[in-house]
């Protein structure tokens, strides 16, 4: 028996990237093989050093290569505010769309002890840790207003009650189960300035 | 200066994805990175090894990584019967679509010489090789029905009728302008079958 050929194992590995049907995998693979093989080649060696070399912030738990991201090892960030999200994702969002220059904390995930998804998971500890340091003045929540993010965040309102710390959380504009990635910059922007004391 | 972010590079490698812009590219990026890294890795290294293995056949000119694609290498194909198509992408349509037991050859374009694509470019001089050696009783023309199209079809009616090789087209009920490989599976099949001679 002779291996499957090149092509039908790119096209069946193209089904790992989300929403590529059988149709549009054969597509990109013909794309990529007729008029941009430098593109592919270039994609493959960023995709496989990506994958293997990404992983978390020490500090505030976004994706990064490096121990420190981008945004912690930048000394011109305000770390005297700090907008805690969901995920990472939601950070470039907010980056493109408003004029935040506070710091940021990523949980990974919301409260769901049925799933262990406790506060642990969630780096609440490590979010208590930057708190106790008395650097952190206001805390702005960016978390979705579902069950599971309203008991997060009630988690986060006593730690931050326990500090001192004045807690808001971005304005209601975000549509209810909306996800913050895909609003509109405009409205993400109102969000947050329009922020109310929790 | 440090290097951008593993991330930012991957987010930018991503759109040389077929109708991916920077939201998509951003939502493929943190998908793999968070759902589905041994995907990623294997779609890497098969995009890799795909992007710099993967050439021509000798015999069809359809893309493979061997000298003879598995179509030209298997022996239960009837090599007396050869569908000409444009593009390597069309063959994976026929072979879906209809019960074709013949063989292949793929021209790789249209002919169009103010863009320096003639005969030569085409592999016609290739294609008439196999006509010569008389192993070929049907040529099946799976061309689009554009100038360019009907052009090179033209061309290969000339060959055919030098060599005393029978030449047939699918049937229209494919639609113009349209692409051979979106066309539904019973449409293309019916082309097939309706084929007529020229
Ligand atoms: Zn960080
Ligand atoms: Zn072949």
């Amino acid at each position: 028996m002779s291996e499957r050929p090149l092509l039908t194992q790119l096209i069946d590995a193209l089904r790992c990237l989300p929403g590529v049907g059988p149709k549009s995998a054969q597509r990109i693979a013909f794309h990529l093989l007729e008029r941009d093989r430098e593109g592919g080649v270039r994609l493959a060696h960023v995709m496989a050093d990506a994958m293997t070399r990404i992983r978390r912030c020490n500090h505030c738990r976004t994706l990064t290569e490096q121990d420190l991201c981008a945004l912690c090892a930048n000394p011109n960030r305000d770390g005297q505010v700090l907008c805690v999200v969901e995920q990472p994702s939601e950070i470039l969002a907010i980056e493109q769309a408003t004029d935040f220059r506070g710091r940021y904390f990523v949980l990974g995930g919301r409260l769901s002890p049925l799933d262990g998804i406790g506060p642990r998971e969630l780096g609440l500890d490590q979010l208590d840790e930057r708190l106790e340091g008395r650097a952190v003045r206001e805390i702005i929540l960016a978390i979705s207003p579902t069950v599971e993010g309203s008991a997060t965040a009630h988690l986060i309102a006593e730690s931050a009650a326990r500090y001192g710390v004045n807690l808001t959380r971005i304005a209601h504009g975000v549509p209810l189960g909306g996800e913050l990635e895909s609003i509109d910059g405009g409205t993400l922007a109102l969000a947050f300035k329009g922020r109310q004391q929790v």
